[in-house]
């Protein structure tokens, strides 16, 4: 599988795969987490190789779907975007001394919580 | 309703809202949202009292039941914690120019990180 592919069903699986059914999430799990190919995956559960293939692309789908209706990993990000320039500003001030930059420091937590 | 369940209620709708049927999300909305009485609803849906009352206590075990498996709203609700504790610290570096603090401001950003 593709780096960004792994990253993303990684993610979406993070955040959704709480809702998905056992047995759907076995096969995911094994094929995104553990990097199994799908042919290791069919024999283990006795389906056919394109049964697990299809398995992934419903399961990939769902997760997709999840997420168009929920944004919530886009706003984790966002979250994490400013939470990552609050620390670098925080160790760019302790190594400068320059409290000038606090301010802005205030500035991105008020944004994040006006956010929630 | 109560205040308590109100804000439980909102939070809910929120985060999961996105995931109910329409039909099932008007009825929610109009007594979570807009205060509306089950009676209010029901003329305007022309249905009995008793099923607004039935689906908006079904709703509210379905968004129960995603915060159950996903635990989003723990999560936000700990980052938010801690993001309103930097901005109290900025706060209060800013007022006092004692730049100790910002240290903490360090080790709760990068906790934050961690967690995602």
């Amino acid at each position: 599988m593709e780096v960004n592919s792994v990253v993303e069903l990684s993610l979406l699986y993070d955040f959704y795969g709480g809702l998905m059914k056992d047995n759907k999430r076995r096969i995911f799990e094994d094929y995104v987490l553990n990097d199994y190919s799908l042919s290791e995956i069919a024999k283990e559960q006795g389906i056919s190789r394109q049964g697990v293939h299809d398995t992934i692309k419903r399961c990939t789908k769902e997760l997709r779907d999840y997420e168009e209706k929920l944004c919530l990993i886009e706003k984790f990000q966002k979250t994490k975007e400013m939470v990552n320039q609050i620390r670098n500003i925080s160790k760019n001030v302790q190594e400068s001394g320059n409290m000038v930059e606090i301010a802005k420091i205030e500035t991105l937590s008020a944004k994040i919580l006006e956010e929630y």
